[in-house]
Formats: structure tokens, sequence, C-alpha cells
């Protein structure tokens, strides 16, 4: 793992020493019978952080995402969502395939719904139309470029959507990072939604994991889900012995991340050709558009990775570059260079 | 039926004498074991007269469509359409709900998708997405005020899809007043297609019933789905008979329905308040903007009907009129004059 | 259709002289707007005639099954049904592909499930069950060869399930002939079961339909099932002007395809080889058991065909004889001298 | 842990200290890109021993289960299965809820089908019919008692599924129990499967995780289904690393497991009331029939509990009681004799 940086993505990050010795001391039991003492602390854990009644911990987000969009609702239903979500967009249309229902995309400010435009998509009751039945948000808004969604723009658009009888899910993967940047506690952002999903596994450091919050009822009809989709684990304490490592020493420093966030993005900006909105860059991502520089993506992260710097190409146009505890300001500038480069050279 | 002057829809229209004749007289059988012999001359009249191999009869354009989205699609697919489409907008989240598939709405000019939208949606082989593996067009388009795609935007998105192993569905509820307005034959505006649902039951007059056509292969099997969805009949013959009768009789008198939209949309964009699009107003449908009259469309819709013209509330600002067989040049003069009355009278 | 006799099942029976008559002068409109008065008349008259609340026509008596299923199930439920039912056996498997539910089949007696059977497979919550949620009866019973089951041995049944929280469903597709073979009223049958559907198009001698019958609400979200479905028809009443014409002058009558059946099946108990176990013809359907002919019931199903007499070979060692109003008692004798012949000549 | 002798499942085994010692120290990347070198190895490791071209890694046998269903078939196939079996028993209906599929459960002889009920099931062509896709076996067989089906066994099984079309997959969570039990190698009774999972969490003592092997096609495109499925980790070489060990050093001292079972059956015979079919015990599962003893199996499992003893009453009548690494022949004598007393002081 040294032979590169790896701008790619928070998900790559390894885990710390102490998470390891966690990891090899947990105490754990059997969870499907929910005896593992580790996994139910940090269930534990995690929904006090929220501010929620009960927790339960998934082996992926997507899953949690999934778990949480069965159970607020009926097949058949309509899932209103934000039209570059990541549950819309990389879940592998699991809204359909596994919960039987239609997705209802919106166009967004940089991942901040409108709530006038969520009211209008709310559709009647009508023999001819799915029931709208769930709003999903996403808090950082990956896609978007980890944009923020503040606690009153999310109270805003849940208050519509329940409004008119809607259950709201947050995808929450990257809420620390929300709540890193806006200096509010995650509960707040989380207190709007009925559900909220946030990963152990991206900024966080861990391994694997993510953790679905909410109500008592919903956690234990999401429990059944979790079992139908094959997340009953065994001795999942392994695992979230890092989680609770994580809580504990591994949300502030995402600062860090973000900072250097903002001296890559404003690198990039001086690169020729190279466009970021700098506006966007609120947490842990860069965007950088490189239409001007006559290079696909596609073709500039094949040159970088061949130079030694992975990023994502998310589109034809866009590079995403994501920072996270594995990579510092040396690893910045080196990359930067190392574009530099490839984009005078050219 | 004669208390009101009916703008709702096509689909209100009575069955002719010449129909109510053919049914009380039709030759039938069980054509669950494809023994109805009215229903084979329908099925093979509807596919030569689209171009292709085989034709199906339906209970609903709705089971139609959704019988071949089933056919041409694996669960956990991706279904490219226009983001006002009737697949997508009035047919109950079916492709969902029945088939499994993630539904990718696209914007359109007037119903009509262009290429380079259509290819930069179609997503390449990733394990984070939802094979795409259908393109649903529609024409005419409904929601779009009955606007026609002709043959060669047709073959311009089917060509892309194609090129990227896409299967085209092409919902033609209406083909028929396409192919009326353009002055083309059906067949041509169906050639880009793999398969053709179109209705019986709209502009040409039937009480009931639509069919699919497409290669033997897929009818064979989009023959099986129908069962499983309960559009299995015994004689059916007797709603055949009105089909056959409608491919003779039906097709060329939509012509007067095309002038008779026109009069009523000139009339329309009279009225103080109203605004109509009169480039939309290609084939029997008016879509009349009522936001400048201070009244929402539900408002005036109600007001119409009580007065004895009914008309759809699309939505909050439009009313969609249709014109068809069952109404003419006195019932649109008297509905105009009475919604003139509705709007002045305030 | 006068070219050889028909044995194979009630479904083939044509539409009588008064049902073209009533059909031919039906007064109609759109039932997808509610608006058809002939289908609404049949929905009452079907509604008042089961002892239920409220009636919905459907095109077939599959997809009425199948839209019971979708509206008592959540997905992920699971049904209970007997393991030779017509919804687990002939419906294409739709319980699992339109519902999402799991079909648990259960042993019975000539069709007639065991209250202890049915309570001990009820199974307790569990995060590894799928809830059962519906249990599913059949009566006249199909593949049991047309059995009868009272309405003491259905109210057992609903007992059980409904104790347990399941709703019962009762595929009354053969519904009168029970009653008629009972001597008690159909609304008896149905009276134990949250819904139930019966068939128009079998021996009731309708080309098309089948009801669905249930509570008001029950019923109003079966309406939306059975437009997603598909079944969503405009001038429906077309179709249902028969239903009427049926429930008015064909009931009575099917006591005397039972009489036939008794005597067919009298008849095939007498050819060589053939057994019939005379306790089940408790209806219009007889089972020969032709395995001691030393033929498959394929081999001689086809060999009577080319004889002119059709039959349904169910398995390997069944044939199925219907009786219905376009079979008589010289019919029958023809059959079973050929069938003679073809067993003897062999 | 130590204060009560559990028996209810091998699944609660704990990580041996070689476990936790590799876990501390694994290698590990982001398996979701294919980085991962312990999940890499742990995947080859795994094909090799059960003979397939390729393997995959899932969070449970469940996921893997439920991913090869998915994998082998289109949503409205029949997956013929038996009526015991795991899959269709305690996987909460995912054959209906995930891969929109109709079970058709077939009776066994302890847990091995007969070729012949195979074969009569698999149904042909036919409109009303869910194609027939899928067999699948389980080996060893849980609720039979953990009986064994041989490789002979196993072959005839698939060859019959096999000649009419259908894939063969192989619940194999506990199959190197079998394999021990025969005195064969793993891969022998894995050959006539097109595809197989076996589970690392039970009797091989991992914490966490279950394999799935096939050819590369299929495990290609069951990665897609186990993302869609919530099934992709990230550093899951963290569990993997425990697998390796697993595989190294856990699979021979089964056969302890099976003396041990065997030690306890002979025990439970023994006592008053209490009846075991000395046959179904081949591997590390006893079944305990305690209807004669006046109680039910869940009463007497409560009544175990409280002395200290953890059993699973799998129905009314039985209690199962599994062996594994964590119990040994002190535990077996003692809990015989916390059972006797209770059976005895009534």
């Amino acid at each position: 793992m040294a032979d590169f940086i790896d701008f790619r993505s928070d998900t790559v990050t390894q885990p710390t020493p102490a998470m390891r010795r966690a990891m090899a001391e947990a105490e754990v039991g059997d969870d499907v019978y929910g005896e593992d003492p580790t996994v139910r602390r940090l269930e534990e854990a995690a929904a006090e952080r929220l501010g929620k009644e009960a927790g339960l911990f998934f082996p992926s987000g997507t899953m949690a995402n999934q778990a949480a969009v069965l159970t607020h609702t009926r097949r058949g239903d309509e899932v209103l969502l934000e039209e570059e979500s990541h549950i819309y967009y990389y879940e592998v249309g699991g809204v359909a395939l596994l919960a039987g229902c239609q997705v209802r995309p919106l166009p967004s400010r940089r991942g901040v719904l409108d709530p006038a435009v969520v009211e209008a998509a709310i559709r009647p009751a009508n023999i001819h139309f799915p029931p709208p039945r769930l709003l999903c948000l996403e808090n950082t808004h990956n896609r978007w470029g980890g944009t923020v969604m503040t606690a009153e723009q999310t109270a805003a658009v849940a208050e519509v959507a329940h409004r008119h009888g809607l259950k709201v899910h947050l995808d929450g993967a990257r809420i620390f990072n929300a709540a890193v940047a806006l200096g509010v506690p995650a509960a707040q952002l989380a207190a709007p939604a009925d559900s909220v999903m946030f990963s152990l596994s991206k900024g966080l450091g861990c391994p694997v994991g993510s953790l679905l919050v909410g109500d008592r009822d919903f956690i234990a009809e999401a429990r059944r889900y979790r079992k139908a989709l094959g997340g009953g684990m065994r001795q999942a304490g392994i695992l979230a012995a890092a989680g609770l490592v994580a809580l504990e020493e591994m949300i502030d420093r995402l600062a860090e991340d973000h900072a250097l966030a903002r001296r890559l993005a404003e690198g990039l900006a001086n690169l020729p050709g190279v466009q970021v909105d700098l506006e966007t860059v609120q947490t842990n991502m860069v965007m950088a558009d490189v239409s001007a520089t006559g290079r696909t993506a596609y073709q500039l992260a094949e040159a970088l990775a061949a130079a030694g710097v992975k990023v994502n190409a998310v589109d034809v146009r866009r590079l995403r570059w994501v920072t996270h505890k594995d990579v510092g300001p040396a690893d910045a500038d080196r990359a930067l260079a190392i574009f530099h480069r490839i984009l005078t050279d050219g």
C-alpha cells in the first residue's frame, strides 16, 4: 500500500493499530442470537451518538440503506431521492431489485433538495400512481463532491415529507464529515430523519461496517431484513470492536481531511485546464472538472495511476479526489506536481 | 353519456355499431389454448400492420407494456425512459413492482429524446450499476400533449441503444395518431423498435384491448408473462372482433380528431389567462396552461365539470383536452364558450 | 367447434345467445374512471351473491387470485396453500414473481386441508422465517378432480388461520359447482374467507371474466393492484353484460354437468385398465387413472384427440374429463365408445 | 461464555488464538476494488479445495446461497429443493423475496433426494408453469440432523437436473463435516454441483464468513449480486485471515465433534422418554425426539437453559444438540446428567 498515493476514496483506509488491537482482543458471541457484547455496545453507542433509540450493525452501508428502504416501504411504493444520490446511482438498482419500489429522482442544488421540489413530486392518491412512501436524503453528498446539508435544510425537506405521510431516511455514510464541517453534533443533523445510516469504513478508518439507527420498532423490522439480505453475522464483535475505537478516536480528526481537501482543491484549481467549484469543497472531497484539458477524466485517471496517483473518474469530465487519514499534505503536493507534469507534457 | 361533453380522454369512446355487430357475431374459441380464430386473425393483422413477425392481444396497454419490459429484461436491470413517459408515470410503478428493474428517467424535448442524452445515460459495466438493458420510447407522447416522434428521430435513438446492446420498446398506444399526423405508415415508425404496443381502446374506439408486436421468440416469451400477469382470456375473440373493425375502419378518421384538436387549441389560446404551446398540438390533444388565470387546473376542471364539460387536470397548471370520435366541432365550440364564461365570471 | 367433443375444460364453453345479445346491447362507460354501469351492476351482484361488501371485475381468475395475494400480503411473507392448488401449480409462480412471497404447500385429503396441518405449518415469529400471512383455499379443487369443501370444513381451517393472524383467500373459480353440489348458497361457503374469487368463464359459460369479492377496503386496494397488473379495462361492460346473464341463468344448470360427470365416471370406471375414484366425482370433473392400460395419459389423450375426443392429460397417469354446457349425454356415450375402441384395439 | 454449556449450534464457536493472531496481522486492502490480498488468497484456496475455478467471500452463508440462487435463475423461475432444507426453511423466504422465484419443496429420505422424485417434479414447458431452473441440495442436512449425502447420491440427482437443463447448487454449509464423515475430499462431494457454498463460521470456528465457489463466469455474476445484497465489504481480509487458518487447521478435527455427537446420542437415547434415530447421527448433530416425555421440546429447552445447558428446540417434538470445538466429553456428560435429572424430577 505504500507504492502509490490513493485519493480514490476514504474506503481504502487501513485500520489503525488501536483498531487491530481491539479486534484481536474483542469479546465476542453469536450476534444472530443477539449475544455478541461488543456488537451490542457499538449499536448502543451509535444510537446514542445519533440521538435515536436503537442501532443495528451491518457489513456495508449499501445493505444498511437497502434494509432501511425495505423496512420503510411496501412493494410497489415510490421512493423519492436526489438524482445523483448513492442509493439511486451506486446501489445496483436495489430499490427496485430488493424492495420492488420505483425510484423518483429529483434535481437539487449541490445535493440539497428544495422543499418545493419535493412537495411537487409527492403525488396524490390515484390508481395510476405508486404511493409515495419514502424520501431519501444524503449528507454529505458523494456525487456532488462531499457537500453538506445543514440541520435546517434537512428539517425543511423532512417536514414536507412527513406532512404528506412519507418517512425520511438519511444516507449519512459520511455524516460525521458533515457534523465536523458544520461544527454541530451529528445528532442534530439526524434529528429530522426517521432512520440514519452511517459508515465506519470510510473516513473513520474501520475495515468493515455501517450502522443503521432509528426507533426500536424500525430496528426490529430492519433486523429481519438484514437476515434476509444475508447480513446476519456470527462473532461480528471482531469488526464492531474497531467501530468502538472509531467513535472514540477518529471523528474529530476528520477536520484534517477537510483541510487537506481544501489545499488539494486550490492546487487543482491552479492547474491548466482544470476547474474546481470551490464552493462544493466543504468536506473531504474535490471534484475536478478536466473537460478543458482536451483529455477525458478516464484518460487522465489512467495517466495518474501510471505515475503512482490513484483517483476515480466519476464520469467523462470529472476526477474525484478524496482525502483521508492515510494521505497527508506531502502526498497532496506530490500528486499535484505529478498531475501538473501530466497536463503540461501531454 | 349524452349529458356532458367529454374531453378527458379518447379512452371514453363508445364502440361503433359495426363493432357491436362484429362482437355479437364473433367466432370464438379458448384463446389460452390458442384456439380463438378471431384473436388469431387480429394478432396477425396487427403484426402485419406494424411490420413485425407476431402479435399478442392484451386486455390493456399497461399490461402489454409491462409484459414487454418483463420479456426484454432480467430483474435488477436498468430501464431508460423519458421522464414524463406513461410507463414511468402512469403504470403504478410496474417496472419495479413486476420486473424488479430500476427506471432511469431522461429529459427530452417535447417527448423526443436526444440520442446524445441517451448515450450519456447508458452506464458501462460496473459492479455498482444495474446493467442498462432496455430503452422505452413513447409515440405519440401523452404527457407532452400528443407530440409526435418521426421515424428518423426514432431510428436515431434506437441506433444508440442497439449499439450498446439495449433493446428498444415503443409504447405506441397512439402510434396511429402519429402515423396519420406524419403521413407515413405506422410500420415505418415501428421499424427501429424491437417491440411495439398499440391500443385499440383509445382513438380507434374499441371497448377493450391492446396489441404487442415483435419477433416470434419475443412474443412466445411475452405470452408466458401475459399468463403470469393474468392476461390469459378465454373467448377473447369477442373483444378482438372489434379490433379487426378498428384496423379496417377507424384509422384514417383520426385526422378529424387532429383537426378538431387544432380548432380547440386555437380557441383555448384566445381565452383570458390560458396559454397553449401550439407547436405541441400535433395530434388529438391540447395541453392548456391555466396558471395565469389565478385558479388551479383542479379548480377549473371542477368548474367545467359542473357546467357539463369534462377535462383532466394533469397537474396544478395544466388541463388536458383530448379529441376523439365522440366529440365534434359543435362540442368544441360549446365547451369553449362555457370555459370562457367560467374564466370571465370569476 | 362442432368437429370434436371437448371434455378438456369448462373454459371452452361458448357464450349463449342471451349472452351475445346482452353484450351487443350493453350500456358501457370507461371503467378505469369507474363509469361503466354494467360493470358496476355485475360487481354489486357478485358481492351480494357471495355475501361480501364489494366486488371487482377481472379479465381472468389468475389475475383476481394474484391481486388478492398482493393485497393481503407484504413482500417477503409466507403464503400457505394446498400442495396441488391452482395458485401454486398453474399460475406461473405468480406468488413469488408478483408478490415476492414464499409458498408453503401443505398436504390434504382430496383437496380438503386438515386444520391441524395448517396450524402446525404456521410458524412463530423468528428472524429466520418469512411471516405467515395468508392461507389460500380452493373450492371446488381442480387438481383433485373437482372435489368439494363444505362450509364446516372451510370454517374450521379459516378459524385456525384467523386465530394466528392470517387472512384467508378462497379460490372459488368453481364455487357455484360446490354450492350446487352441496345444495347450499355460495355465500355460506364464502363466509369464512376474507376474499373470494369466482370465474364466469368456466361452467357459467361467459367468454371472459372473474370476480373478486371482499370488504370495501380490500377491494379498493385490489383495484390498485389490478391496474398495476394491467387489468384496468375501458368499456368492460361488454364482457360484464354476459356475466349478469350468467348469474341469472347459468348457475342452477350446473347440476346437469354434475350428473353428466357421474355418468361419464361410471362409464370410464368400466373401461379396461381405467380406474376412477368415484368418491372424488363430486361436481363436473372426472379424473381417470390410466396407468393400468399400459399407455401413458399423454399417449391416450393423443389417440382420443385423433378420434375426435379432446381431454387433458394432467400428468403421466391421469386424464381429466370436464363436463359443461356444450357437451351432453350423447357426447359422453360416444366418447366412451371411442375410448373403449382405443383401449381394446391398442 | 463460560457460564453455560452451549449445544445450540456450531455457529457459537469462538475464534482460536491462531485466528485472532492472523486477524490482527492480516494484510488488507479494499475488496470492493478487488485489492484485498488476504481475501483473494482465501477465495483461491477455497476454490481449489472444492475443485472449482473461482471463489467469492461472503459475510454469511445465507447471502452466499441467495446470491447463487439469484445468479442461476431469472425471476419467475422455479427452484426445486428438499422440503426441510435451510434455503427454504431458514432464509426468510429469500428465494421469493430476492430472486422472485417459486420454491418447489420435495420430500426426501433423511435429506437425500431420490432422483425419480426430482425427475417427476421437473415440469415440462407450459404457459401455466414457472420454468424449473435450479435444484438446491444440502450436505450435511441441517434439519435432518446433520445427515450426509454421498458423492454418488449427489451425482445421481445432479444428473437428472442437468439432463433437464437445470443448474445444481449445493448448500454445503457443513460440507467438511460430510467429507470427514465419509472420508473423501470435499471436492468429490462438490463435483456434481455447478456451485457450492460452505461456511467458515460453523464447525470451522471462524467468527464470520462463507465462501461461494463455481466457474469464473458464475462467480463474476455472483459478485454483482453480492454488491446488490450489500455484501461488498472493504478491508474484509481481517475476516478472511481467520478463514485461511480454518482451512489449514480446523477441518480434520471435525472428527472429534462427530465422535462427541455419537457419545451424546447414545446417552440421550438412554434417557427416559427420549428417542434418537441413531442412523441419522452421522456428523456433529443429534436430534432428540422428546415427545414421549410428556413435555414439549420448548419446555425442556427452557428447563435445560435454566440449568446451564443450551440446546435448540427445532419444533415441538425435537431438541437439536450440536457438537463443536468449544464443547467436550465432560460437557456432554454433565449435560446428560442435568437432562436426566430434569426428566426424572418431573
